[in-house]
């Protein structure tokens, strides 16, 4: 059965392969919703509808109660209840299912962890429900970034470290000639040994999207693997979790290779487990000062983290103005600003924004950015379809408190959805500060909450922009420039910082947007994340290699 | 000229990297004297004594003073005086001369390198007489350690890092399909970046061949290094360092992207730069103190450690008793039991040793032991050729004070060289102790000290052998069976343990040796190191990957 998988999938991972090394274009699940049946929609909805009210089934050892008090940021109360375990009786289940998923070897583990996906996959509408009612994004943003695209970033984690695995050749004969004597000849057997037991800390926005790539590359290179989502967002890692338990089952494994651990908000488990003695990676999403106490205090794991930073966008010249003002607006409100690759602060010089036939004075760009956002946002259907709802009661705050920071330039206003009256709706905060003003802007406020900076020069936007990304991390910088110099300046800065960077998106690619096999999410160089989702690095130290030899 | 060296050795690394996939027997430097010259060893130690009672030349910024005060385990005082340099001013070197070294890219750097590594060659004599007269090593063994297969560590580093970089495409097309719109396009660049500012500290006993892989991966991937030697043994890394700097200068690069950073035992820096914030990287060989510490202290940098930890001997049963007695006696004499890889505890049952004819009791196979031990250094030119001396005082106090620890089943006794009278030269101590002595023989006793452990069974020496290689932490375990099932508990050790295994080495392969391209020297799963010399994630986290896109 195993070896069957790895035959089933071979011809995808083949393809995964390629893709990682091309880097270009490369979706293999499909993105558009019509690909999964006319009624997916409503297919998924019934599916998703199923689980409230309910128990959620997983035959995990070690339940001391069943817990879980998700509510949709939609309003919505899910009240599903999920099996709690004990964090030790779940890690002597994962050591002792442990040997034989190493003794599978490299292709069988690539194969079963590809039909997890390609399950998962057929569970993406379902998932998109779930993902919907638990982070706050729309059904639309739900389905791509928690259903084909999470799953394209598994698929690329499993590529990236089946590739280093099979670097590592399974034998080798080795032979040394000598004068006046045969050779000495030894056989090898190289083994791929995982760490040990990985443990996976979900995110409340991305519950799938940034869980995969540690979930699958600590898994295929043998590692079982804790997932404990974030308590306000369960059940879609729950839903990972059963369907890599019931994969692994048919495939005549123990599932307790991976395992759901789920606790409270007010009781959280964590830190505890994170520095458990058998823990031994550690994947993190979230906000810096648990990943920096992680960093710190895990000192038995090797631990992953991606934090975030202040993403920043510097605005100089343009040959489409009309299209930078779009993108901007777009990239400002998606998912409401919840994404760590939201752009934050927007800097421009007081000599203003040059375009093709113009200069635009300081003060109309904000106007202009201010009004594009509006009018953007005034179509309500379209609004709540890429705004999505607001997570946590938290960022709401933070929104509110926020407009002492600088001056408002364009209000956040709460939108009704007509089906869901209590929904937490809110388009984004706009305000101008002075580029001295670094305690306003140059720290992460998480959420839909934007600064336009004004600055002297394009010089001095780049140079303080690239103090605060090499003080706070940040994923991406943005640079609308139609100057070589700028672009030249720009690229030593992006090598400098250690981040990613883009030129003038004005079409539709947006800053907050990382594709799978081809755009490296986050670097490890900065303070916005110690890893690179995903690279050689992010797969390589999960696993070492144990050779044994003997004379032939 | 860059260029120029990349395609003068392109067929080289070529075979590099074919060997690193296939890892079987390649060794590309010259590995007999002979084909230095007829001369070479003369020339060599002319070239040495060129060095001594005179000032090494560095043409290195930040010169504060000059010192350096080593003096041969051999009895020579060298009178080399070094220039000792501000760590700061390095660092600031280093950072400026950076940039122009991550924009040459992979091939050109690994031109470079390879270029060294060829120079490094033809020195092979010369440095073979600075090591022997720093570390204690016989020159046929400083030959071979510190020359062709230090060089091949070096190449095998520069070829892992080679390939991981080139795994990452330098541009990419990503050309994403829409409906009823023109194709998205983007152009990508993706740029190795290093992590920063690299050290390297040297070790005592094997300088350059621990230095090589992580000097040559940092170097190759980007990082400027500063190598700080061992008080004691500057000598062969100062002539690494020089050829180093030659290369680059010639290759028209900056040549503080090398530097030596040269102190005194008493008044080491270590500590201040390894935690230094610009320093990004550490690779350290050496004791378990130190390295523990650095792994706990130098949080700002990636640190990659060899500390050392207990290796074991089960010896169960044998189709060659002369062949195992002859095989350990000399894995316990070469170099005087200084090795990292040397053998500590031989664990042998009280029901004796189970030959083809017979079965050998316990008490006879320990005299057998110590025959042999005697017989076969009681040829003195041989003994000096084997032992080499002992580098430290501190292990000529460590034989003595370990007289306590066991009953003496093979004394240690001081030989004289003919040509050095006052070189420290010992043979090596072997004491007999029971299982349960676990204080005695379960810590690392660096040098020429061994221990036969008796247990009761085979089983208990496998049972007791894995808690304390587990604890201390193994860089190999060699086992004498030829019993199946015992083949397969002691692999199933080793992948738990995460040790490297050998059976039953009777002919001229050694536990202490490890084969450039084909064995791993360490693994990074146990104690005794937390790298492995050379694996993919030895290189991976060296560098990031930075990358900017923009509209096609």
């Amino acid at each position: 059965m195993p070896h069957l998988l790895f035959e089933k999938h071979k011809p995808l991972l083949a393809q995964a392969l390629v893709a990682i090394r091309k880097r270009g274009y490369w979706s293999p699940y499909a993105e558009s919703i019509k690909a999964y049946g006319d009624d997916a929609i409503e297919e998924g909805r019934s599916a998703f509808e199923a689980y409230r009210d309910a128990q959620f089934y997983l035959d995990q050892p070690g339940v001391i109660e069943r817990g879980g008090s998700e509510i949709s940021p939609y309003g919505l109360s899910l009240n599903i209840s999920y099996p709690k375990c004990g964090p030790d009786a779940l890690i002597v289940a994962a050591k002792a299912a442990m040997m034989a998923w190493i003794k599978a070897g490299p292709d069988t583990r690539a194969g079963v962890c590809v039909e997890m996906l390609s399950r998962l996959n057929a569970h993406s509408l379902e998932m998109a429900h779930a993902v919907m009612h638990t982070t706050g994004q729309s059904l639309s943003t739900a389905f791509l970034a928690a259903g084909p695209q999470a799953q394209e970033r598994g698929l690329e984690a499993v590529a990236y470290a089946y590739r280093e695995m099979k670097q590592v050749p399974e034998t080798a004969l080795w032979e040394k000639p000598r004068e006046r004597h045969p050779p000495l000849r030894l056989e090898k057997i190289y083994t791929i040994v995982p760490r040990g037991v990985a443990l996976v800390l979900g995110c409340s926005t991305f519950p799938t999207w940034n869980a995969y790539p540690g979930f699958f590359a600590s898994l295929v290179t043998g590692n079982p693997v804790l997932i404990k989502p974030h308590p306000s967002v369960i059940l879609p890692l729950a839903l990972t979790v059963a369907v890599a338990r019931q994969t692994l089952k048919e495939a005549g494994f123990d599932p307790n290779l991976v395992a759901l651990l789920v606790d409270d908000s007010d009781a959280p488990v964590a830190r505890e487990v994170a520095t458990h003695p058998d823990i031994r990676v550690v994947d993190y999403t979230g906000g810096p000062v648990f990943g920096l106490w992680l960093e710190e205090n895990a000192r038995q794991a090797k631990v992953f983290t991606e934090k975030a930073g202040v993403n920043c966008v510097i605005v100089d010249s343009t040959d489409d103005y009309p299209g930078l003002l779009k993108n901007l607006v777009l990239s400002l409100s998606l998912y409401s600003g919840q994404m760590c690759t939201t752009p934050q602060a927007i800097f421009v010089s007081r000599d203003g924004v040059k375009t093709k036939s113009e200069t635009i004075p300081l003060d109309q760009f904000e106007r202009d950015l201010s009004r594009a956002l509006n009018t953007f946002l005034d179509d309500t259907p379209r609004a709540l379809e890429i705004l999505g709802a607001i997570q946590s009661p938290t960022t709401l705050a933070r929104i509110e408190a926020s407009r002492e920071l600088g001056e408002v330039i364009c209000e956040s206003r709460a939108l009704r959805h007509p089906q869901f009256p209590e929904a937490r709706i809110q388009t984004p905060l706009l305000l101008k500060v002075d580029v001295a003003d670094i305690p306003a802007y140059g720290e992460e406020r998480f959420g839909p909450i934007g600064f336009v900076v004004e600055a002297e020069t394009t010089l001095e936007s780049l140079s303080v922009a690239e103090r605060i990304m090499h003080e706070q991390g940040a994923l991406n910088l943005l640079v609308h420039s139609t100057s070589g110099p700028i672009w030249q300046l720009a690229e030593e800065i992006s090598l400098r910082v250690g981040v990613a960077l883009s030129f003038n998106l004005t079409d539709g690619v947006y800053i907050n947007q990382a594709a799978s096999f081809s755009d490296y999410h986050a670097t490890g160089a900065n303070p916005a994340a110690n890893a690179c989702l995903i690279d050689s690095a992010f797969v390589a130290s999960r696993f070492f290699v144990v050779q044994s030899r003997h004379p032939a």
